[in-house]
């Protein structure tokens, strides 16, 4: 039985744009494992009861409740180990460690101006209350005043992304030759403003931007293929 | 003959305090390669002049002149193969890589509010001029303005180590078991503000704070035993 994801949609059940499931099914893509998502909004919380949390990525392995992008990772990696490792060795490990908690603590705050305003947008309905109180009350502002300066938030978005850019500079990953998990951490990062902007985030000729394509190409370009808002608008 | 080191000092010849200095001595350390250290004021120019240009760390090596931290670390390596490597696999040098730029990027901004008023008070009367013009230039504002708040100084400071904190939460070092050229990033960066700053920057009772005792302890404890302005102080 494959593993079931519980991973957060927009309105569209196409939409999917969370930082941290993203990272979580580029691990499963990493593993080789097999998966399916359901759609799941930010107040289906009833459907993750049993797991004792409120929050996605949530998984369901073998009747195992999994959740936190970390700890799957982790437990991935415990319950797979004859499957391609996320950390083989302790470097790995602090390294996507490392970049995981950058990615928590710069990356997506210096997101924010971009995102969270699109986010509002093509969320569900049922939704919109919850989003606006939550985020307003985290980010002491109404949605409204985020990142009314599209250029300036876009600086600080690029400026932030620095330390990757450069090392990105002469290395195809950010783990060195092949990708690791600190690359599925920033790249799922970077998926979440670049899935609900209306306007491009990622800077193309740039390293990292050449870096993001090499990332979207992996396994297949699955990633490539899913939705956003930019080629949903495009389709209509 | 042993590599011989342009290494910034302040007026008093023992103390020395450029993150990036100690980026070299630390790696040098780590390569177990003897040298002998030239002290240096910003305005001994003329001294590096066979280099090329106007900056520490500059080492001469059997009549090489090399400068830059990062360009040195890498000659290191590829000139002394046979002593311990500080990027023994392309992972270990992407991990150095985005530390050492993080630092530049992140951790050093941060600790100027802390550190730059501070570095004025203790350098060269020669050096004065230079360092206030200078410093003031790049960074729009009169020393005396820097890091009044220094409360709030030291917050940033220390929310900014969060991606390191966590990930020494369960790791010996950033490179995981054994300390690498990452942490000597780090760890120099931090010996700018620690060195100069008349109370301490590093919160003990943290997993960065034990990583720093780590740190200190390496090599018989040499750094533990250089100069600061606070045991200075106390000496007198």
């Amino acid at each position: 039985m494959p593993i079931t994801l519980y991973d957060l949609a927009g309105a569209n059940p196409d939409l999917r744009f969370s930082p941290y499931c993203w990272r979580t099914k580029l691990a499963l893509k990493h593993k080789g494992l097999d998966y399916e998502t359901i759609p799941w909004r930010f107040t289906d919380t009833a459907a993750l009861a049993p797991s004792g949390q409120s929050k996605v990525p949530t998984l369901i392995d073998n009747g195992r409740w999994v959740h936190d992008s970390w700890s799957i990772a982790l437990y991935l990696d415990e319950t797979y180990p004859s499957k391609p490792k996320l950390f083989p060795d302790a470097q790995s490990r602090t390294l996507a460690k490392f970049l995981n908690s950058w990615c928590d603590w710069s990356v997506l705050p210096n997101s924010r101006a971009l995102a969270v305003r699109n986010v509002f947008k093509i969320i569900h309905d049922k939704d919109k209350a919850h989003f606006r109180a939550s985020r307003e009350k985290a980010l002491g502002v109404p949605l409204e005043q985020l990142g009314l300066d599209r250029e300036a938030a876009h600086k600080t978005f690029v400026q932030g992304l620095k330390p990757a850019d450069v090392t990105l500079a002469d290395h195809a990953f950010l783990h060195g030759a092949e990708p690791g998990y600190g690359d599925y951490a920033l790249f799922g990062t970077l998926l979440w403003p670049h899935t609900v902007c209306p306007e491009p985030v990622i800077v193309e000729d740039s390293h990292i931007g050449r870096w993001f394509a090499r990332m979207m190409a992996l396994n297949g370009g699955w990633v490539a293929a899913c939705p956003t808002v930019r080629n949903l608008a495009a389709a209509k």
